[in-house]
C-alpha cells in the first residue's frame, strides 16, 4: 500500500469557473488540472454546485482518451493503493456493468483460482435493481463481506481469493463523485464511468482486467454501440496504466441462466461449477474464463486455454476454491455441499403463458424489478423490511427467448413468502415478457472482444 | 404590487434527477414543470447541485421559446409584481445588455420624461467591468440609489421618471439564479439570460421595454449572430407577456463616445441633453429615443418621432427632467447646472500613439478594465479601497476607429489620482489599440432592428 507522493511543481491553481467554461467550451484538461480537480474534490475545496456543472459539461463534451486516462490514474492515486507485487503468481480481476442472473463471479473467482490465478475482487454497491456477487454470498450463513486490506492481502497469498466490499480507502474521490453523478444526470457519461470503475479496479493490484460490458434492456447500456464505446475506453485507459485488459460486449436482453434471485442464483453457481447448468451461463463462464486464463498466461493457446477450464470445471476443483473461499470469509461451507440447506420459499407458482406462441423478448429489467419486489437484495423493502434480504425469494426455470410455449404453460417459476408483494411483482413479470407466433432469432450472447 | 395566487391543481411532483435528464436528453418543460423548479429553488427543495446541473443541461440543450417564456413568467411571478395601470401615461423602460462608455440611459430616461413618457428603471448589478448608470449616477452627492416600491411608485407619479436599484423583492428567484450562473459556466445561455433580464424588467409594470443588444469586444456577447439571437429571444418573450418590445442589435467594438469613467461620463451625457456630444452616441441617443416615443404612442411616424426626441434634447426639458429626478432622489443639482463642480483627477496625461496610421480596433473591454483599475467602478480596489469609487479618473478625448493619428498625438487622455495604479491601467490602454497604415471601416452602430 501506498500512497502518491509528488514532487514539488509550477503549476498557477486555475478558478473552478475557468475550468466549467474550459470543458463547456470543449477543451481539453491538462494532467495538472485533473489532479487539482480531483484533490480539490477531495479537500472539498470545489463546492458541489461546481463540481456537478462540470460533470454535466463533461457529460456533453466529453473526455479524450488521454484525459479519461488521467482521471482514472488521479482517481486510484486519491487512496489506497495495493501493492500484490510479492505475490509471484499472475494476479487477475474480473469485472462486470451488471446484468440480470449473472452469477458469473461466483464461478469465474474459483475457477481462476484453481487454475492458479490470484483474484482480488471487491464488489462496489449495488446498481439500482442489479443483484451483486455479495448479496449472494450473504445467503452463506456466516460468511463475511468485509476485510482489513491487510486481511485481503494475508487471504490472496494464503488461498489465492477473495471476494469483499469495496474498501473506503481505496479511490475515496470515486464515493464522492458517484453520489454526485447519481443526483445530477450524469451517470452515463462514457469518461466518468471507465474512471469510476477503472480507478477503483486497478487500485486493487491485479495485473490485469477481464471486463464484461453488457448491453440491452437488462443492463444501464441501453444502446450496443455505447457498449462497445466504453469497452474500447476502458480497455484503452487500463493499457495506458499499464495492465493487461480485454473486454467482451455481452447480451443483456434476457436474464442469464434459468433463475433470478439470491440463494436461487447461488444455486445455479454451484451447478456451473460441477460442469452442469444453462447452455448460455455455461457459455459465458468459458469465454471469460479463457479471456482469465489467457490473460493471466497459465494457458496460451485457444485450445489449451478451453480445456483448462473446462477441466476446473469437471473435476470438482474449481468447487473446491468455492469452499475455500467462502470458509477463509467464515461461510459455512456445508451450504455449498449441501445446497438444499438454503431451504425454499413458502409458495412457488408458475406465471402462466397468456396464449400460446415463441417468447419473443424478455425485459430483464422487469424481471429484476419484480424480483426485487419479492424481497431479493438490500434495499428490497420499505419501513421494517428495509435492508432486510429474503434469500429464498426469486423466480427459476426461466423460458429464455426462442422457446416454444403453449397457452398456461410456465413462463417462470415465482418463489415468494410474502401473499401481499405477490400481486405487484407479478405485474412487473407479465410486462416483461412478449410473445410473438414466430420463433425470434435469439441474439448473440457475445457481440464482440475488445482487446 | 400583487404576487400571485394558484389555484390548486393535479400534478404530480418530478424527482430532480428526472427533470435534469429530461433536459440533458433534449426534452421540453411543462409549464407545471418549469413552476416547480422555480419554487422548489425558492423554497430550498433543490439543492444547488441539481441546480447547477439542471443550469448546465439549459446550457448545452437550449430551451423552446413556449419554455423560455414560461421560466420568464414563473421567475416573475416569484416575487412582487408593481402595478402602475392606475398611470395614466405610457410606462416604457429601456434596457442594455451592457457597453464601455454607454451613458445613454442618463440621457433616455429624462428624454422619455419630457415626451410624457414614464420611466420604472431599475438597474441590476454591474457585469465585471461595465460601470452602470446608478455609479455613474452616485457622482451626484446627495443621490440616492434606493427606494422602497411604494415611494418608487409615488415618484413615478409625481415626476414620471425613476433610476433605482433593482428592489430585493422583484424576481427573487433570479438573484438565486444568477449568482449560481456566475459561478458555474452558464452566465451565456440565451434563455437563461432572456429569463433573468425580463423576469425582472417586466415586474417593474411597464408596458413596453427598448432593448439595445449590444456585440463585440466591449460585451459579454461577442459574437453577433449570439446577438441578433437575444434579442429575437427577448422580444419574443416579451410580446407573449403582453409587452409591446423592440430590440437593436447595436455595435460595442469600441467604447461608445469620448468618454469612459463615472464623473467624466455623466458629464459627456449633459452634453448630450443641451443636443451636443460625440456623434455615435448622438446617433445612438436619437435611434433609441425614436424607439421610446413609437413604443409609448407619443409619436406616430418615424419623421414626428425624430422631432420629438431633436425637440426635447435642444430645448433643454430632457435636461430639466434630469434634473427634477435626481431632485427627487436627493441629488444635489448644482452639479449639473455646473458640471466643473465634479472637479477634475490630479493629473492628466495621454496615452501617445506609438506610431503613425490609422486606429483599427479598440478593444473595449481593455479600456474599460483599465478605467477600472484606476478606481472607476465599486468593485475597483482593493484591501482598503474596496467598494470606494474615484469619481474623477477615467479616460476622455478617445480617438475612435478610424481616426488618423501621427506618432506621439495621444490616442486619448488618461485621468488619474493614483500613481501607482497608472502602470498597470496603461498596459491595459496601450494593448487596447490597434493601429494600421490603411483608414478602415468603421462598423455600423445599428446593426438590426428586431420588433
Amino acid at each position: 500500500m501506498s500512497k502518491r507522493t509528488l514532487p514539488p511543481r509550477r503549476f498557477i491553481k486555475p478558478t473552478f469557473e475557468f475550468l466549467i467554461e474550459k470543458k463547456r467550451d470543449g477543451g481539453e484538461f491538462t494532467q495538472e488540472e485533473i489532479r487539482f480537480i480531483i484533490d480539490s474534490t477531495l479537500d472539498g475545496d470545489l463546492p458541489d454546485h461546481q463540481l456537478s456543472a462540470l460533470l454535466m459539461a463533461i457529460y456533453f463534451q466529453q473526455m479524450s482518451a488521454q484525459e479519461t486516462a488521467e482521471l482514472t490514474e488521479e482517481m486510484m492515486l486519491s487512496g489506497e493503493v495495493i501493492d500484490l507485487s510479492h505475490i509471484a503468481k499472475p494476479k487477475i480481476d474480473k469485472y462486470s456493468t451488471g446484468g440480470v442472473g449473472d452469477k458469473t463471479s461466483l464461478v469465474l473467482v474459483p475457477l481462476a483460482m484453481a487454475a492458479g490465478v490470484v483474484v482480488p475482487m471487491m464488489c462496489g454497491n449495488e446498481h439500482d435493481y442489479i443483484i451483486n456477487t455479495l448479496t449472494k454470498l450473504s445467503a452463506v450463513p456466516g460468511f463475511k463481506d468485509e476485510l482489513s486490506i491487510d486481511d485481503f492481502v494475508k487471504q490472496l497469498e494464503k488461498i489465492g481469493g477473495a471476494i469483499v466490499k469495496q474498501d473506503k480507502d481505496l479511490a475515496p474521490a470515486d464515493a464522492k463523485y458517484y453520489a454526485m453523478r447519481k443526483a445530477t444526470g450524469t451517470i452515463p457519461s462514457l469518461p466518468l464511468i471507465t474512471g469510476s470503475v477503472l480507478s477503483k479496479k486497478l487500485a486493487e493490484g491485479s495485473e490485469g482486467l477481464v471486463i464484461d460490458v453488457k448491453w440491452g434492456n437488462g443492463s444501464f447500456i441501453k444502446d450496443l454501440e455505447q457498449a462497445k464505446q466504453l469497452a474500447r475506453s476502458m480497455t484503452r485507459v487500463g493499457r495506458s496504466m499499464k495492465r493487461r485488459c480485454v473486454a467482451l460486449v455481452t447480451d443483456m436482453n434476457q436474464p442469464l441462466g434459468d433463475t433470478v434471485g439470491t440463494a436461487l442464483e447461488l444455486k445455479e453457481a454451484i451447478q456451473l461449477l460441477k460442469g452442469e447448468g444453462p447452455e448460455d451461463l455455461q457459455e459465458l463462464v468459458l469465454k471469460l474464463g479463457m479471456e482469465i486464463v489467457r490473460l493471466a498466461g497459465v494457458a496460451g493457446s485457444t485450445l489449451s486455454a478451453k480445456q483448462t477450464v473446462q477441466r476446473h470445471l469437471t473435476d470438482g476443483s474449481a468447487l473446491e476454491k468455492l469452499k475455500d473461499l467462502i470458509s477463509a470469509q467464515g461461510g459455512d461451507t456445508s451450504y455449498i455441499d449441501n445446497p438444499e440447506k438454503f431451504g425454499e420459499a413458502k409458495h412457488i407458482r408458475k406465471l402462466p403463458a397468456p396464449k400460446r406462441g415463441y417468447v419473443h423478448t424478455i425485459n430483464a429489467a422487469m424481471i429484476a424489478r419484480g424480483v426485487h419486489i419479492l424481497g431479493a437484495g438490500p434495499s428490497g423493502g420499505k419501513g421494517k423490511t428495509a435492508g432486510k434480504i429474503d434469500y429464498a425469494v426469486g423466480v427459476s426455470e426461466i423460458r429464455k427467448v426462442g422457446t416454444q410455449v403453449k397457452q398456461g404453460e410456465p413462463l417462470m417459476m415465482i418463489h415468494y413468502n410474502d401473499e401481499s408483494k405477490l400481486e405487484q411483482a407479478l405485474e412487473y413479470f407479465k410486462s416483461a415478457y412478449r410473445l410473438a407466433p414466430k420463433r425470434p432469432t435469439p441474439p448473440p450472447l457475445v457481440v464482440e472482444r475488445v482487446a
